[in-house]
């Protein structure tokens, strides 16, 4: 099942997404009242539908994420990336940060330039999304409601800025208002087989393919980087995390986005992100 | 004049403080319909009380902050900390980092001590309260409604267990639940001189003194500091600033945090966070 949060202009609701049909469905009551069933694996049985039908094309998809949950990114988790994009090697350990959710973006929604950047660039990741109220740490998939596509758009002169001995400035690189795109909706955890999911991820910048990996390459699994965040802060039903990104990144290859590029960020199985660069704030 | 978020028992609700009389007069409808006339310096004339005043001592302050809003922190900020405790120099520019909104405890909560630490430290900082809906970067303290107290409790072995080269792991090391203490209430800017504020910080562990110093000493002022951050991830009304702890940590000598101590927070005009370690969890 495909489940969006949508606007078509008023406040955001949550709905279900038939892209066969291009139709999406109203979902009634708040994400936490339904998601814990859903994550459980209730199926459409957890769901009260509210109203008829409307078209696909008719919605703006938002980021699925509320306002009061987290987004967490789990970094240094594709060791290539690690390696050929930083010149790092792996740890014994990831790394978790939080992202502001300013940042964020829907799945059609332009990336805003930030002015105090040259090098923005591109991280396409699978990202989790948690249902339950509380972690299951024995087994964190069942804690998992489905998964969705970001990209962690990242501003790496300021990356580079942190003072040395405390490190990477992450939030001026990563919390840029309306950079991150995420979306472009949820596909619940009983679409994908069972286990950490090995799903194909690419990246194109004006059709040209930049990053093409799978999530399997992952250092630690979605399972492993649940339990480590949990461990450290404890996850909310509807929080978010980003799970890191693989090689290919304009940090390895010096191509960083400039304004006016369409940006395309896929998972297999979930969908695409189609983003463009703008210079222009937003209406 | 005092606000201060806190709870009966029921829904958290907003409150004038009069400490003198030790009463709490709710406030009508919500912080960001009040706060931004307040920030402008509208005083009293800002805000519609509900209902009759009650006993200070009849409610638990809570953390001063919605959950919609975010927990920045702007680090390495006081150099004799930075040089003392980390073997640091200052730099160019501090460090800016998101806390999870589940660390934070109010004036009066126990500091959960965190199972994957063994080295709790303290900081006591002084706490900016964003109060306009948007920062004027030409003047950002006319944004700031006013100030708090802030204990920015850290696990320092998790703190330098971040990878090489990525550095410091400041999400396990800070974002533990219930260990960041926030309170007891918001003293709004017109009580204090023009400019940034320049206020004494005590943190005293089963009542010794252990950092003692002023807000004067940091290397980047209010002003500076909420600037730095805005040009990097928006501020929105409510947000909340801490601004760097002095020197005198655990971190530089030796003398961490323990089940049972008493930790006192007080900044100069503001108030104190009393605040028991606990392995307890809350009920």
């Amino acid at each position: 099942m495909k489940i969006a949060r949508c606007t078509d202009g008023g406040a955001p609701f949550w709905a279900v997404v038939d892209t066969s049909r291009s139709e999406v469905t109203p979902i009634s009551g708040a994400f936490s009242e339904w998601a814990p069933a859903l994550t459980r694996g209730a199926g459409a049985a957890a769901l009260k539908l509210a109203g008829a039908p409307r078209p696909l094309d008719g919605v703006r998809l938002l980021p699925p994420i509320e306002k009061t949950n987290r987004v967490v990114v789990a970094g240094a988790n594709y060791a290539k990336h690690l390696q050929s994009d930083f010149g790092l090697k792996s740890h014994s350990q990831p790394v978790a940060f939080l992202k502001a959710y300013g940042a964020l973006i829907g799945a059609g929604d332009p990336i805003r330039y930030p002015p105090l950047t040259a090098e923005l660039d591109h991280e396409v990741e699978l990202v989790a999304v948690i249902g339950a109220e509380r972690v299951d740490r024995d087994d964190p998939l069942s804690s998992v409601l489905g998964y969705t596509v970001g990209n962690d758009v990242s501003a790496r002169d300021l990356q580079r800025s942190g003072p040395p001995g405390v490190g990477m400035d992450l939030f001026g690189a990563k919390s840029q208002d309306r950079t991150t795109g995420l979306g472009p909706w949820i596909v619940t955890r009983d679409e994908f087989p069972a286990g950490s999911p090995s799903l194909r991820l690419t990246l194109k910048v004006n059709g040209e393919t930049r990053q093409d990996a799978s999530s399997g390459e992952m250092t630690w699994n979605v399972a492993e980087l649940v339990r480590f965040v949990d461990e450290r802060s404890s996850f909310d039903c509807g929080d978010v995390l980003y799970t890191g990104s693989p090689e290919g990144t304009g940090q390895g290859t010096g191509r960083f986005l400039r304004p006016g590029d369409v940006v395309e960020a896929s998972v297999e199985g979930i969908g695409t992100l189609r983003n463009v660069v703008t210079t222009e704030q937003p209406a």
